[in-house]
Order: C-alpha cells, then structure tokens, then sequence
C-alpha cells in the first residue's frame, strides 16, 4: 500500500469516516448523545471494543461541559494523562489541567501517612478551591481513594473519568465508581489509558468548541 | 467482586502473572528474547493483540540497550510519550527524552518552508550529536519523515519505535518503515500509540537494571 497523500487537517475527517463505516459493517450502533466521545475512543487506540465498553452516568457529559465553562479544573492521575488532554479551551474558561502524582511533597506526604501517593494525590484534588473533574486513565487506587473521600463527605467531584488499564483491582475499581452516586464516564473492563483518559477531555471540549 | 488488599509493589508482578496464564490458556507464545517488549505491551493496553502484531528487526532489542548504555537521546513524536517514559536508566547513562513537536521554532519553522511539524521535529532530531532512538506512537509521518531522511542519507537512528495508531496511513508508514534497513520494533496493522511507544522503551530500560 502507498503512502496516500491526505492533507493533515483531512486525516481525522477520514478516520472518522473510515470508524463510521466499520461501525455500520459491523453492525454496532452508538448512542448519539455520546458518540463524540465513543468515537474518539476508537480513534485513539484503533480498538472498536469501546463502541460497547463505555459507561456514561444521567447527562454526565452535559455536566461536564457546563463545569468545563465554568472554569472547572481538570486533574489527572498521571502526567501522562496531564500531557494529552488539549489544554486550549480549558484554560480559555479559566480552568487548569492539574497532575498532582509527581510532587515531592506528595511523595513525602504519602510516606509520613502511610498512605498511597494516589490517595494523597486525589486528597489534593478535593481541596481545590474549584468544581473539579478527575481523569483517571492509569490507577485504580485512585478511584478507590475518590469514592473513600466521596463516601467521608470530603470529595464531591463534578464527574470522575474512571478508565484506568490492567489487571489487577481495575475492574473492581470500576464497579466500586459505578455503584456510587458520581457522576461517572467508565471503560468497563480492563481497558484503558492515560490516552483514553486524556482523549474524553478532549472529545468534550471539542464538541464545546464546535458549539460555540 | 471486592478490591483485593495487595501491595503496590506486587502488583505488578501479579499483572504479569495473569499475562503468562492466559497467554498459555490462548496457547500462545512469545519470542523468549523479546518477551519483555511484548508483555509490558500487553500490561499497559490490556490488548493480547500485541502477542502477535509486535515486528522486531534482527538484534533491535540489543542495539537500542546498548545505546541507552553509552548515553543515546530518545526522541518522541508527541510529549505523550516523553512524559511516559521512564527518564532515570537514561540520565543515569547521560542521555535524555526529548520531543520537539511543542517547540515554536518548530511550528514557524515548518510554516516557512512549507513542511509538517513531524518532518521538522524529526529533521531536529537527526541533527543531534548522540545516537538517537526514535519512538513514534502518534503520527504516521514522524515515520515517513524519518524514513526520507535515511534516505537522502542525512538520519541513521540506532533504532525506530515504530508504533503509531490510527486509520490513515498508519499501517503503510509502519510498511515503509519495515521496508528500509533501519532497525525498528513496529506493532503491525493499525493499533499502538503514545503509551506502547514510551512502554517499549521502559521495557527496554527495566532489563538493563534487572541486569545491573
């Protein structure tokens, strides 16, 4: 196969066409409330499981955009996540993208407590002084520790990205979010990433951007 | 299904014991000298796919250790992958993670004569004076850039991490790139991304400390 000579700014109008066609072939259709951010999801990682593994709580991506206008911050659980959402029209509505897992005082903190460094992490996020939205794409510890300081009264985040991968408490960190009263966006199972995290931001504010 | 009290240190020796069970229950098996590479692939997507879709040029796994051993420069396509890419085993070796993708230089410098931003990161990083290692996870045409390069003679990475995602020109870069005599790991067909690249070159990092 050749090199095809698409301009950069038509590969993603061609990726989704190709996502749209193949969805359609097989015979899977998406809710189109969400199909922004199912799509995107595909694009991301070239895998169509998330066409059936996405969760979404009552007009959580409603919420989340009207926190997004409103200045909301977004924290992440790893840099990683941090350094793939688009940070444009956050920060155009005052908002931040926030990673608090690499402080040094995180780290020292963690150790003095006895705690995880999610858990300190995530403690941190509580205390913003602003509507907050958590994209957690790597540690499941961390949505263990949201809805620990959610359950305490401590934590009332706008909506929690629940899509961290692997193997070991992932899928139970999952069920754990599903089952409380936050609003919540989960790839249920094993799969997913500090790039699928990062891409949901990002697929919401680019609808925002779109609507404006 | 409850959160099972296990340390944070196990783990990931846990996850990686799951990997070995189902790899056998699928009855499938790895390439024993590049079992590392492919097993954190598998742990950081959760995708069995990469047991077989991994492509690795003669030696590869070697000549890109030892380029890390004697001070190589890694450079991304995206900040992505730098930022998920572990930095001590490099530094310590007195080589460095660079991506030149954000630079402004880079932006005005693509406009002017009229290339892509991938072709002038790529070009940068062709004019490093250390062996380079390339790790692209997102655009095809950090591939096709830096297979010109070699071309015209003016690029001889030690290595190309070949394993960009997407729809559009992603599985002919990866052909182009296995076409030329660059040693390269490549994830065939259409899956990868930003957290695959910077996990090969973890992978890789980890087994020259465990060899220390």
């Amino acid at each position: 196969m050749a090199f095809s000579e698409v301009r950069p700014a038509d590969i993603e109008k061609k990726s989704f066409e190709i996502i749209n066609d193949e969805l359609a072939e097989m015979g899977k259709t998406v809710d189109p409330r969400y199909e922004h951010i199912v799509k995107r999801c595909i694009h991301t990682s070239a895998d169509f499981e998330y066409a059936d593994s996405l969760y979404f709580s009552e007009d959580v991506d409603s919420k989340i955009s009207e926190a997004i206008r409103n200045g909301a911050f977004i924290v992440t659980d790893t840099t990683m996540a941090q350094s793939g959402i688009n940070k444009k029209t956050i920060e155009f509505f005052g908002g931040r993208v926030l990673c608090f897992i690499g402080d040094k005082s995180v780290a020292e903190e963690a150790k003095e407590r006895g705690m995880t460094r999610s858990f300190i992490s995530m403690e941190r996020a509580s205390k913003l002084d602003r509507p907050v939205i958590v994209a957690v794409g790597n540690a499941p510890t961390a949505l263990a520790s949201i809805v620990r300081l959610h359950e305490e009264g401590k934590f009332d985040p706008v909506a929690v990205i629940g899509v961290p991968v692997g193997f070991v408490n992932v899928v139970e960190a999952k069920e754990m979010l599903m089952d409380t009263d936050i609003p919540c966006i989960v790839a249920k199972g094993r799969k997913g990433g500090s790039n699928i995290a990062a891409c949901i931001i990002n697929a919401i504010q680019y609808k925002i951007r779109r609507e404006a």
